[in-house]
Parts: C-alpha cells; sequence; structure tokens
C-alpha cells in the first residue's frame, strides 16, 4: 500500500479537526483512495495540550520548518491564519517542491496572486477549499461541475457570524448589540468580532470566488464592503412585512466588461431560498448560463466541516500525485494565461431597488420635502411607510425605490440628511429582486 | 492546442444540449481546460431535423457504431437512453477503449455492476453525474468532496414531475389527476408518466447514490419503492396544518451492517428546507460524519442543466486524458475490493412516524375501535383529528402516531381495514423527523 506523507502547520480548531478525521477514518480513507495518508509532522507553538488525538511519537513539534523542510512531506496543510508567518511558510513549502492546502482566506485575498504564480511556477498546487463556505464544495462546483458554464452571478451567505446575529435580531427583536453578545456566548462570533460583523471575512471571499468564476485577479481592494453593525429591529421588522429577510450578502455577478463584487446587508424576497438561511448557516447560489440557479447550503464553519473540506482537497492532491497528473485541474480554474485583470465596477455605478429609513421630525411638509428632492434625482418611490411610534422624539419613515442609480440615492440622501427636520443620517439597504429560477409554485 | 475527439449517441434533448453547449461555449471551455473538446461523431436515427447546432459536416450519423468504433474518438456520451441498445454500445465502446459518460439511471441501476466491472477490467471511466439530480454535482460531491466522511444518509428529492405535481396539489389544491394533467401540459410529465409518478426513476437514482456513498453493489431490487398516486389534497392539507408538506422522498440510511434505502412520499417538517424545494427543482440533502448536514438545490433535469453535469464528466475524463491519471478516482467512490454487497433492511423494519387517514362511517365508536386495535399492536398514537366534511357518505379521521415499527401499522391497517364502519383502505405516509442540523433559530 502507498503511503502519502502529510505535513500540518497549526494545532487550532481546524488543524485538530484534520488530524481526528484523518485518524478516526483512516480505514475509510484508504479504502476509497486506494493509498494511506500519513501525518509525518504537525506543528504548534502548543504541543503539550492534549486534543485528543492519538498522534504518533515524534509527530508533534513546535517548529513550523521541520514540517515544510521534511523531504518526506509531499502535502502541508497551513491552518495557522494571519498573513505574515502563514505566507512565508506557504512559500517555503512550495519552494520545497510540496503542494499546499489551506483554509486562510484573508492571505489569499491580499497575497493569492503571489502565492498561485508561485505554485504555478514551481509545478505544485495550492488548494483552498476549506477557505469558503466550510464544508460546502462551492470550489470545487465552481471549478470543476461548472466546468462547461458561463458564469453569471453568485450570490452567498458566507459568515455564519453574520447570519447568526442577523437572525437573532429577527426571530427575537433583540438590538445588534444584544445579538452579538448572544453570537459570542454561543461560540458563534469572535471576542473581536470585526473582521466579521463589518464584512472583511465576507469579502475575501468574495475576492476567491470571483477569481475563479470569471478567471480573473484576485482584487480584494475593490469590493465594496459594508458590514451589519447599522441593521436595527425596526429595519428587520419593516423587510419582513413586505416580504424580505436581511442578510448580509456578498454578491457578484458579470456586467458586460466588468463585473460586481459587493459585500453588503441586502433584503431578498422570501421565495429565493436564500432568505431561508438561519442561524450560523450557509448558503451560496450560482447562476450559469447553462444550470441556470443552483444552491449549496451547509455549515460554513467549525471544527468538523472545515477539517472535511481540507480532507478533500488533501485527497485531491493525493490522487493527482498517486497518478502523476499534478496538478491537474488549473488553481483558479482558468488555464494561466486567461487570467485576466477585470475591472470591478464602482458601487456608485450600481442600480438596484433601495429601501431607506429616514428618521424625521414629527411636522406637517416633511415627506414633500424628502420626495421633492428624490425626485430631482429621478428616484422613484415605490412605497411609503410612516408609524406613530417615536424613537428619540422622531419618527421613522420607511421607503421602496423602484431601480435607481446609488450615485444619485447617494446624493439625493446626502442632501436630505442636511434638512433641518431629518433628525438621523438616513438608513439604506439595496435589495435584490427575486430570483425567477427559485420562483415558487 | 491538444484536441480530444468525443463522440455523442443520441441527439434527443440532452444530447443536442451537450452538443450546443460544447459548441457555444467552446472557446470558454477551452480557456479552462487547456485542451480543445471536438465533436467527432455523433449518432441519432434522425439527422435531418435541425437541431439547431452548427455540426461540423461529416459529423452526423445514422450508425452508431461509427461512433464507438471510431479510433480517434475517446469519450463516448450515451444519450440514447433505455436499457437494451445502450447497453450494448456502452460495452462496445469500453471493449474498444474508450470512456464512457451516461445519463441512463434505469440502465445503471440495473446493469451498473456489469458495465462498471467492464470498465474497471478495461481501465476505462464509465461518469454518470448527469444520471442524478440534473446540473447538481451530487455524484462528484459524494465521491470527492465529502470523501473523508463517512456518509450517514442521504435524502433527495430527485424526480421533477413528483415534485411538480405535490407542488400543484399543495399550491392549488388540485386532484393528483388534475395536477399531472397540468405537469404533462407544461412539459414536467411524458405522456407515460408512470416511471415518474410511481416512483422507480426515483428508486434508480437511489440505487446509484447509496452504492457510492456506502460502497456497496448496486441493488435495486431491494429498494421499497411507492409513488405519489394515492395522495390527496386532503393529506396534503392535513399536513400543511400539522407543519409539514408532502414530497416524494427517496432515502437511504446507514442502520448497522444493513442500509435502509426506500422511495416514497414523505412528510417533512417546515423547517427541514427539503420541505421548501417546490415545483420541478430538485433537492438532495447528505448527512455526513464531518459535515452535520449539507443540501444542494436545482433543476434536476432539462435540456441544459443535465448538458452541464454532462460536460463537467466528459472534462474530467479529458483532464485524466492529458495527464495520464485515467481513471483517477474510483468508479463507484471506493477501491474495487472494498466494494461488498450490504443488504437493505426490509421496510418491514423500517421504525418512524406515521400518518394514517381512515375513511369511516359517521357513527359513534368508530374511533374507539380503531384505537383498540392500534393499541393491540402497541402502536401509540400522538393525535387525531376528525373533520366534519364527508366524502362519499365517510368522515375521514387523521392520525398521527409515535414511532411504530411498520409490519406492525401494516397489520393493524389490515385488521382495521376489514371493519365494517370502515370504508376505504386506510392511507398512511411515512413522517420523515425534524432535521436538528437545519434546524431554525
Amino acid at each position: 500500500m502507498k503511503v502519502i506523507h502529510i505535513g500540518i502547520l497549526g494545532l487550532g480548531t481546524v488543524g485538530t479537526g484534520i488530524a481526528r478525521l484523518l485518524t478516526e477514518n483512516r480505514r475509510l480513507i484508504t479504502s476509497r483512495l486506494g493509498a494511506v495518508l500519513h501525518i509525518k509532522r504537525a506543528a504548534d507553538l502548543d504541543i503539550q495540550r492534549d486534543r485528543g488525538v492519538g498522534f504518533e511519537k515524534g509527530v508533534l513539534t513546535t517548529d513550523p520548518l521541520a514540517v515544510v523542510n521534511d523531504p518526506e512531506i509531499q502535502i502541508v496543510l497551513e491552518m495557522i491564519g494571519g498573513e505574515k508567518i502563514a505566507k512565508t511558510l506557504i512559500l517555503k513549502a512550495i519552494a520545497n517542491g510540496k503542494h499546499v492546502v489551506t483554509a486562510n482566506k484573508a492571505l489569499l485575498a491580499a497575497h493569492g496572486n503571489a502565492l498561485f504564480k508561485a505554485a504555478s511556477d514551481k509545478g505544485v498546487s495550492i488548494a483552498f477549499e476549506p477557505s469558503v463556505g466550510g464544508c460546502m464544495p462551492i470550489i470545487k462546483t465552481l471549478r470543476e461541475s461548472l466546468v462547461g458554464n458561463q458564469i453569471l452571478s453568485i450570490k452567498g451567505i458566507l459568515n455564519g457570524t453574520c447570519n447568526y446575529i442577523l437572525s437573532e435580531i429577527t426571530s427575537k427583536g433583540a438590538s445588534f448589540e444584544d445579538a452579538l453578545a448572544s453570537a459570542q456566548a454561543n461560540g458563534f462570533a469572535e471576542a473581536d468580532p470585526t473582521l466579521d460583523v463589518e464584512g472583511h471575512d465576507t469579502a475575501h471571499k468574495l475576492s476567491i470566488l470571483a477569481a475563479i468564476a470569471y478567471g480573473m485577479r484576485i482584487n480584494l481592494a475593490d469590493i465594496y464592503v459594508e458590514g451589519i453593525s447599522r441593521i436595527t429591529p425596526l429595519d428587520i421588522e419593516f423587510a419582513r412585512q413586505s416580504g424580505y429577510h436581511i442578510k448580509l450578502l456578498a454578491i457578484t455577478k458579470r456586467a458586460g466588461g466588468s463585473v460586481e463584487a459587493r459585500v453588503h446587508p441586502t433584503m431578498i424576497p422570501f421565495s429565493n431560498p436564500l432568505s431561508n438561511v438561519h442561524g450560523a448557516m450557509n448558503a451560496v447560489t450560482i447562476s450559469g448560463d447553462a444550470i441556470g440557479d443552483m444552491m449549496l447550503y451547509g455549515h460554513g464553519a467549525g471544527m468538523m466541516p472545515t477539517a472535511s473540506a481540507a480532507i478533500s482537497d488533501v485527497i485531491d492532491i493525493a490522487r493527482d500525485i498517486l497518478t502523476g497528473a499534478s496538478p491537474r485541474v488549473p488553481l483558479l480554474s482558468f488555464q494561466r494565461q486567461h487570467i485576466k485583470k477585470i475591472p470591478i465596477r464602482p458601487i456608485e455605478e450600481l442600480v438596484t431597488h433601495y429601501y431607506i429609513r429616514f428618521s424625521a421630525m414629527d411636522q406637517p411638509g416633511v415627506l414633500a420635502k424628502i420626495a421633492g428632492i428624490l425626485g430631482e434625482y429621478a428616484i422613484s418611490i415605490m412605497s411609503v411607510h410612516q408609524i406613530e411610534q417615536k424613537l428619540n422624539g422622531a419618527v421613522p419613515i420607511f421607503m421602496l425605490t423602484h431601480e435607481a442609480e446609488e450615485k444619485k440615492i447617494r446624493s439625493a440622501l446626502s442632501r436630505i440628511a442636511s434638512l433641518d427636520v431629518i433628525t438621523d443620517t438616513p438608513m439604506f439597504i439595496r435589495i435584490e429582486e427575486k430570483n425567477s429560477e427559485f420562483s415558487q409554485p
């Protein structure tokens, strides 16, 4: 029986999950692969703690170089996270001719172009299924299953923390702060939740998906990012009454010679299955010219679901090694010479429907003033709702618009904000229209 | 640029879709694959009809042997359907050393073991992603993405015709007959709908999924199959009031040394995302020991979605050919020597919750008689509802049971049916319990 030696960098949650899965399901994996995956070395700063994995003697080390320099190791799993050490070690592993599996979306979003170039030059793989969507096979589906499709759009709930918080606000009417505290208490949010709630983690993932969908260079810098911290129970309740749930969506769409790529809270109609993804679950819909729409749905994080994705990458690479085919699928889905710099359209050019919440003094003529300014920008109002409930002496006004250009929405709202009857900065949320392919009978 | 020659057998809906997709997306596919997929020959009895595909001169033929015997063709797509000619041609193609892609679930369910053996012996692939779930990458997900998981269960809505009909009954209160007529008028059902509505098509697909999930030989004969033709609007309405939708489900579960594998109408709680799959859409949930639960959702049939799945198989094989890796993944997920004959547990041994509808004379004491017999079989009643509305002089009684063994349910119902107060054969539907992994917040 052939043996393939692997090394693990970092025994945090996911690294430990990988070691556990390889150990517990060793016989099963061997019966599928036809070879043994052997953990030769595993590095972590703390090798004293009992992780519940029966590592062989001599496997654990505090020296990551003992992993990336081991001549027998063919596949290195980078599960350290962060950008500095992880990048150095991955480049070292590549230079040593080793294949790499990583869950590090922040690193790929920031330095992926350089890393993939290094791997291509060396003829090794960088696999990254665990970096996006946990156990959902979104990378494999885009790169392999939809290989015959022009990808038209991808819309994803890719951050469990945000979805948990929005679900808490939706189901319990909790404030953002209380929902965040609940997420932290339940292990769905980090002590410092900024990366998640401000949308950056989702943007990292979107930058990777857009690259493999369209054959474009990874471009995090031009993705528009807006988090969920300004969403209130009032917004969610009004959305629900209008037939929408609010989700933090990663959206990318083909748009002529450019693409849209944006992350922001989005109102999604109930008929779109993404609106029914609750709690910490993740889901992603993909639209292709042949398939119409498809959805993947599953646990987007957590020890074992993410470990499962990492193992699938390891075994893909192991199969390449065993058959001498490596690397068999282009790392970023397209042959290298076909990967282009495709521009991301500025958010100001977006055309969509908007939800707007104004906070205004309770006096006659306010709506006329607001409507007048919107009219000047040719923004057409679909509906207006005003409730009697006062918040800090002001009344909220809810509005849904017809399609409008974001540039005009921003200009109009900026002028409206300066009216003396307006008591707070207007809040707006983009609306994703009903997805006809997923329509209900 | 390398060229891989392929041949198509059968230019019906899917065969035509494949030719169209390869033609329309030729440049895109080449930029991903790094080689040209060239349709060398395509065979159909009717080669006069204009299919809207610009075939090169000399490609079309009425002789399928011109495809399977062409020495340049490396991949043959069998899109004829049926069991006789298709089987002969596939075996001939294999004997000639060609890889095969097929959408023919009926053939694989009936003769898959022999076909896969022939392919293994010859060292070629039989790929079958288009045979189950249309564009959903269920085969690739099971064989590759979940390769590190013990598969615990699979539950699928795998027949668009049945789901369309059940959705019509649900949304419009139509009778089965009217809903079937609507499905036929809208192109979602064949003129002879038996294969679909009686559950056989779903069972074909389930036999394939169970084989690759557990490493078992394909075993269609032992799968329990029950169709949807006895479902009435009354059943669906009562289910809805109780928090369930009725779907035709393919279910397989690991059960000790055997497996469950069954196809029947199933009541699914609203909280399970399968219950919200409407119209002709397909979906499948997979439970694995590492991933928890995951769902795929998409168009389970139709020209272009199925063609997309076929193309993904062709390109997988083309990549194997280009890298000399063929075949790289075991055809049935497990190494050949690990594929066993795993018994399917008889339906009589099933233990689940049941919905039962009795049709009884409107007179006192009926319920006592029914309950008495159920009690004798230790079947515990969860709830009973009786409505005043009479149907053909009888009143319907709806009942939900606690967990019970199917053998006892059948014996009890058989005795109850013979009571003179019972006017029609009792109807029962199995209930699939709430899936906690997918629970709502």
